[in-house]
């Protein structure tokens, strides 16, 4: 009998159970799920789970083999193959070091994770899961789209810079946050991925040197290192950014920027405070370096936390945040706020790219905005993750687990003291998708760190999966 | 008192009228509709037109002259200034050669006049004016997204390859061209300009030479030679692309690719017909590159054109079209088909550069494509274009002037035997935004040549005022 959180085998079907099991993993490999030297289950482990007999799993592993995907090794069970180059294996171990031009694909496996995963069985989510969000607001929205006053938006490409009536929107939320940025001085994006792209495209060239929050996030580690960015890992602690470490950096590379989450950073859920982000702006001044403000949590923070981009103005300081955490990921609206000789270059660019943002969602965006209806979602959402946050940290308290700081927004940072890149093997063989602390590392340097996201990770069945295999890889226990 | 469409300028403003004569050339110059070397209006003429005394004017040309962006050439007049610095001159004059890393501004104000022009003043035009557009087919799509089916879509990232309806549909719509490619060979993007962007980034490297269309697409050229490309321009006639001209370019630089349009071509509005296309594939054989086959005006053409994608299918070609010119430019939703192999890359850098296109607008298309709703649009749209192509060659003709070939789709291309890109400025003086053909030169050659757009040139007196601005440069007449 099938075990775990499998879905079963079909029998009978065109192709024998073999070749069905062989697809399974040849896909989870191809996906990077499955990581290049992950061991697989043994024989014996793999036909319980999959409820099939041992000879099964032993044609299906040779398949795999065959197919260059796996190797055995001797005495020690099956290992998936790197498949890569070895120059682009020597190239992603080394640090600090541009890589090769076709992007990384740990990265996008993890994106695509993020798109294919069952919510409820991803502590290591990246986002609020689909049933936090407010379809009655989005829904509310796009009918007043259909309204006549919004009938020319319905066939135009709309302004380059985005729709007037949106901009007017994000300046009062500017104002809220303290930002004084006139319409003028924001651009829409399709999303906050695309303003960082449009940034890295325009205001940095290959060979440029970057400093990036470590851990930080594992997409924008990709797509600098695709753009052939030297990255600078400014160590990132409970206290903010290490400004001693970023001091020397920046004295040693003459770095050209410095891209950060200064509010319920990712994946750590820290943010900066007054006194940090002041010396900061005094370092990027003194080494003249800009900086990028990505605020894609920021409606999940109280407003009174300090930006970037407040304290400077929009002189240094680029600042970027979007939608897709609060209100929905599925109409891609950001935008990117800058000082107006900046603005212009992004604008050019944006044009190239893809001529102009959709309008018409856009303007869906402003309907939300106006009124404070977005405001009031977002407010409902920091009290709910208030409370998740005190159930899940309840239930790490009871299986022994610690925090490297105190959680905080959507997620915490969790030391469980043993690699959690060879734990998440194991807690995906039991059904749950988790986001090992390798994945946000610059250098991808494992670790004992895993990101756990305070709405997904509510379920105690996860917590005692977690105990019993962190248990198993220390040798404590039998796996589970 | 004023003449023309020039818009009064505001008497008791807080500006005075000066500033804003000023101001409203300081727009024209930046946006590159005054390019440099280009001849103000005299005092005198620029005094009647809009309606203000001399002293005026000339305290106007002093504020732009102490702006530096006029310069006062003796007994001549006063003229644009060129800004850029001397070694971006000399790059934008040296034919195939890659531009500085900076978009080429001409391009950009191009577009930006694409979005600003009143589509009815505009003959130079490069969609179907809105009125032309078909609302009701979009608010009943959009309608249709509230429905109960299409919640989950509402609060997800959607698929990274796109909404699966979608692609299920433009599967049957390539189809229908003759093009067999499986809903696993679409990756969905932000409309057809992304989905060459993504092409360009992920399949060619800086250095790269590339063959083109000339004339062609000016936002395309822009684009490559940010990138870094060399472009190859290949020159297209109504016979279609030059064939030996290509084969000897081919075998001199060795290009990595050719970016075409075969059906419907823009600036021309030629199709390649079918032993062109069969000759085009076997050169790419032989000289091994691949073909980037961009059908954005497909919609506006019989289904029986050859498309390169069908004969080849999709094994050299990379097949890309979009919505904006038919459905509408405010949905940004665009499409590639390409080869298993190739596609999972470009889905990657669509993943780095935005993470997925709006799932929420996919589907919208995907409604509009089902029940052949857009089909029957098209027809309609062909229908009524067929029926200005006439109109406008008889308007032509009665004015004297003659096509480089019959117009076809969307435009003409007119030969009027002046320097159209110095008809540019007295037709805008006059109201009218024309298409010069040396923005659609791959190297910004001028001609006497220009785009007609068949939909937005139906007016007569348009077609007067050509014949007239035409004789004055001819020194035939004054001007008009």
């Amino acid at each position: 009998m099938p075990t775990g959180t499998h879905p079963p085998l079909q029998r009978g079907a065109s192709l024998p159970l073999a070749g069905q099991l062989a697809e399974r993993y040849a896909q989870r490999i191809r996906e990077r799920l499955l990581l290049p030297g992950a061991r697989l289950p043994s024989v014996r482990d793999c036909a319980r789970q999959h409820g099939v007999s041992p000879h099964t799993v032993v044609a299906a592993y040779d398949q795999l083999q065959a197919a260059g995907l796996l190797e055995a090794r001797q005495q020690r069970g099956f290992f998936v193959r790197d498949s890569r180059p070895a120059t682009a294996r020597a190239t992603a171990r080394a640090p600090a070091m541009a890589m090769p031009r076709q992007a990384p694909m740990d990265a996008t496996a993890l994106i695509r994770g993020m798109f294919e995963a069952d919510a409820a069985r991803s502590p290591g989510l990246g986002t609020l899961p689909a049933d936090w969000l407010d379809p009655t607001l989005l829904q509310s929205a796009l009918r007043r789209l259909n309204a006549a006053d919004a009938l020319g938006l319905q066939v135009s490409y709309g302004d380059p810079s985005g729709d007037a009536r949106l901009r007017a929107a994000l300046g009062q939320r500017l104002h809220d946050l303290g930002i004084h940025a006139t319409p003028a001085q924001i651009l829409t994006t399709n999303g906050a991925t695309h303003a960082l792209d449009l940034i890295i495209r325009t205001q940095l060239q290959p060979g440029d040197a970057v400093l990036v929050d470590d851990p930080g996030w594992a997409i924008m580690f990709a797509r600098l290192s695709q753009a052939g960015i030297r990255l600078l890992p400014v160590p990132r602690s409970a206290q903010g950014p290490d400004l001693e470490v970023l001091h020397a950096l920046a004295a040693a590379h003459s770095p050209r920027a410095y891209l950060t989450v200064s509010v319920l950073h990712n994946p750590t859920g820290h943010s900066l405070n007054l006194a940090g982000a002041h010396k900061l702006l005094r370092l990027a001044d003194e080494h003249d370096f800009f900086i990028v403000e990505d605020d894609s949590y920021g409606f999940l923070a109280p407003e009174h936390l300090p930006r970037l981009a407040a304290l400077d103005g929009l002189r240094r300081v680029t600042y970027v945040s979007g939608f897709s955490k609060v209100l929905t990921p599925a109409w891609r609206v950001g935008y990117l706020a800058a000082a107006p000789e900046r603005l212009r270059a992004l604008t050019d660019t944006k044009l190239l790219d893809g001529l102009t943002s959709s309008p018409v969602l856009e303007r869906a965006v402003a309907l939300c905005l106006e009124q404070g209806r977005l405001r009031r979602h977002a407010q409902r959402l920091r009290e709910r993750l208030a409370t998740a946050r005190q159930r899940v940290s309840a239930l790490a308290g009871k299986q022994g687990f610690a925090w490297a700081a105190p959680p905080d927004g959507l997620f915490g940072w969790l030391d469980v003291g043993v690699d959690t890149e060879r734990l998440a093997q194991p807690l995906l063989d039991a059904g749950w998708l988790t986001a090992p602390g390798a994945l946000f590392s610059a250098t991808r340097c494992p670790g004992s760190l895993m990101r756990v996201n305070m709405a997904t990770s509510q379920d105690p069945t996860f917590w005692r999966a977690l105990r019993a295999c962190v248990d198993a890889l220390q040798g404590r226990a039998a796996p589970p």
